[in-house]
């Protein structure tokens, strides 16, 4: 397995009819699930996480490539648009046009550490690209190594039992490996789950390559959550305990984890954390990293601590500290930045002023963001802060938690920069396919020659979007 | 009229219902058919384009502002999914998601010269930006100052008679005053059609600010042909007359002219190009470009010239050489780079060898490329080439030449890179309204807060995909 073998096989992966490549991800998914009982214990092993955490984030990483095996079966995917040819076209005669998406070519997946199935190997971005008829060699993440190595080759076993070659998929080891790679001319487009840092890193020589290819980065985002008066009146523990488990589940380490909390008055969520321990963190180089930034938070002045937690080798206990929308301001950049790990910051605010405006200067663009509500809650005050919070996420979310992602077609795993580094697509959900599809339209085509989704006769029944000829000379008027 | 001002017009522009932006782009086109007998003359004086071309282009501009009034209006491009909850969801409970299309915000348009109305003020980026609700801010080109004021203040009178405030549409001069506004952190996204060496500066510029935004270029194309063996015996006198006329179209300064025409055999094509004399070029800067990079064709060694042509103060006369493959990849450095004027590359083959070969090698991203073929031509020579063309762009068309892009659902004007610095979207043809949106999902809203896309009483009638709870345990099931 090489990148050269992986180039290889692109057009006929590609070309392949899209219904073959859902029974190669179906095929997949029921290797993996057959696997679970190797596969949860390495990871366990490399990783640190919970059985239970990890036996359900395989589970939704096999459902998660059943799903992409209906997108592509489907075929909507492909968008197919037949404008007939029109000699009564409103600009002169116009020929017959046929437009639907090919896939990019071979895709570089550098895969995360937290999700050592459903953002790795056999991850949302490996299946969204293998259901568009992009092969893939993935970078494995240090993290997890063996159990890369596992799931590869369960992967590739499985392609070859359906009848697929092994070499759709790849995998390989090591930091200047993958960076070779992405600066491969071979490779059509990356995606990359991490950190801010390594993500603009990446993204960079994406963009510097002799050919620039498309990059997809999801990267950090601090998940701002504003709780209204009204809702800490109503349910002030109930939403300190939710607070608590999306703060501290998975020790912190999911991108989607709130880590500013706007409070009002005398919320004070404290007692939810009482029983939670200390958890152990992935790899040591996390360790690092959130030591470095709870030492920096813990040390901002103006900022209280509320819980200082613990953290050594053996893991952390949830840092819990508050602060104002003053302060928060005046230390923006020191606070205004992920901590990869159990810690998250309270900002108090006062409910008789507008939020809105503040949320404005002090909110950058994230995965989600999230608001908790009063009963039939309504006044200017909130849409004006529903409004500023859409305006910077991905996905916005009522009297929830950020955390959990649910795969299907309405989810959006994606927000405005430095949450990714691309704010018009997602990694999560149905839609993620798009990322790696170009559009090509076929003129004036002749029958034989058209690809199977193009043709009239339609031989894999897909979608076709039909405009029919002679409506040109019309457009505009229905407007009115 | 400022950056300022036409920022603040987001939210409310944004947040219009659809038909409403429509009834205003309808109002926009009308009013500028109406001022055709202003517009035009002031498009002759600045860039020295016949009149029939230039009423010709006002027409598709203004057909193109009415077709993206249909867009808007239609909703489709919302792309509104609904997932209601699930308690039966595969993975644990599922919220309700609801998810749309949002404007990215104001987007900076750098108009083309080439097209002072279809790719400048009132053209297709700005047409499908203002659709999507985003306000634009244009970048005047300096070849058509005057026009561009003309047609800003038309289009502004618009807005404000169809009740819409006159700084949804802005306009700046100067290119100084252009980097200034890619920089501004106002501006969400940006497009450009021109040249390469320019759009890649920008796309730098765009990419390296502290929020990063997306960049649409459109740059510039060699549009290669290939005349097979069995085309050119059966009609090369007609095959060179419509290469003539779409290498001379616009004097050449077109992104769509064919470049690179690839010929089996004897195939001569100057007679075509008899009678054909010296058209003015837009503006100095194209002839100093021109100048340089046909000096640089003419000098290239194993280069022959079929028609010298002329160039001079007043404009250039068709210039036509000829070669072949090997010392095509010669030279390639010098020869594969788009001349933007009236100069076309001859490139002889031997059409008992396989072409593909050499294509693959030879023709980078490029927005168009076409093949002529004899009556009921079928091989796996033809199939090769065909297929290596497709992988390198956007439009592949057959017996017929790229210069001449419809404006309707099924068009694609874009390609891999150098033809635009991503290939994954189109600057013509309604899709190119997705350029300028970004995904958001509603998790869990309460009704009373829901945008009107989302909500089940749908009041602005968009369509809605529907994905019914109660179906994920089966997901893959249907593939098999």
């Amino acid at each position: 397995m090489s990148l050269e073998s992986i180039a290889a096989l692109a057009p006929a992966w590609g070309s392949a009819e899209p219904r073959r490549r859902g029974r190669a991800l179906v095929a997949i998914a029921d290797a993996l699930d057959d696997a679970a009982g190797e596969l949860v214990p390495q990871a366990q092993a490399e990783t640190g996480l919970a059985e239970g955490r990890l036996c359900g984030e395989l589970r939704r990483t096999t459902v998660q490539l059943r799903l992409f095996a209906e997108v592509a079966a489907a075929g909507a995917f492909l968008d197919v648009r037949l404008d007939p040819a029109d000699p009564d076209f409103v600009l002169g005669p116009r020929p017959d046009l046929r437009r639907y998406l090919v896939p990019l070519g071979p895709v570089l997946n550098f895969a995360a550490s937290n999700f050592p199935f459903a953002f790795s190997v056999a991850g949302g971005d490996t299946a969204s690209a293998l259901a568009a008829g992009c092969p893939v060699l993935v970078k494995a993440h240090p993290g997890h190594p063996k159990l890369s190595d596992m799931t590869a080759d369960i992967m590739r076993g499985a392609l070859v039992a359906s009848g697929m070659p092994a070499d759709v998929l790849g995998l390989i080891h090591g930091q200047d490996e993958g960076v070779e790679a992405l600066r491969d001319d071979r490779i059509a487009a990356a995606s990359f789950t991490g950190s801010l840092q390594a993500g603009q890193i990446l993204a960079r020589i994406a963009a510097e390559r002799p050919r620039p290819i498309p990059f997809y980065g999801e990267l950090g985002s601090l998940n701002p959550v504003v709780i209204t008066e009204a809702a800490a009146a109503e349910r002030a523990s109930q939403i300190a305990a939710g607070y608590a488990a999306s703060v501290t589940g998975s020790a912190g380490q999911l991108c989607t984890k709130p880590g500013l909390l706007f409070v009002p008055g005398s919320f004070d969520p404290r007692e939810a954390f009482a029983g939670i321990g200390s958890q152990p963190l992935l790899h040591p180089g996390i360790v690092g990293g959130y030591s470095r930034r709870r030492t920096e938070v813990l040390g901002t002045p103006g900022v209280r601590v509320l819980l200082e937690g613990t953290l050594d080798d053996g893991g952390a206990a949830p840092t819990l500290v508050e602060t104002d929308l003053a302060n928060l301001a005046r230390h923006r950049d020191t606070l205004l930045a992920e901590a990869f790990g159990p810690l998250s910051i309270v900002v108090r605010y006062d409910p008789s002023e507008g939020l809105a405006e503040d949320l404005e200067v002090l909110v950058e663009g994230s995965l989600a963001a999230g608001v908790h509500i009063g009963q039939d809650e309504d006044s200017p005050w909130l849409r004006d802060v529903v409004e500023v919070l859409r305006e910077r996420t991905g996905r916005l979310l009522f009297n929830g938690w950020p955390t959990g992602v649910a795969v299907t077609p309405a989810m959006q795993h994606g927000g405005p920069f430095p949450a990714t580094t691309n704010p018009t697509t997602t990694s999560v959900g149905t839609a993620a396919i798009a990322r790696f599809l170009r559009p090509v339209t076929y003129q004036d085509c002749p029958p034989a020659l058209l690809p199977e989704p193009l043709r009239d006769d339609n031989p894999w029944g897909v979608p076709q979007t039909l405009s029919a000829a002679g409506l040109s000379a019309r457009w505009g008027e229905a407007v009115g």
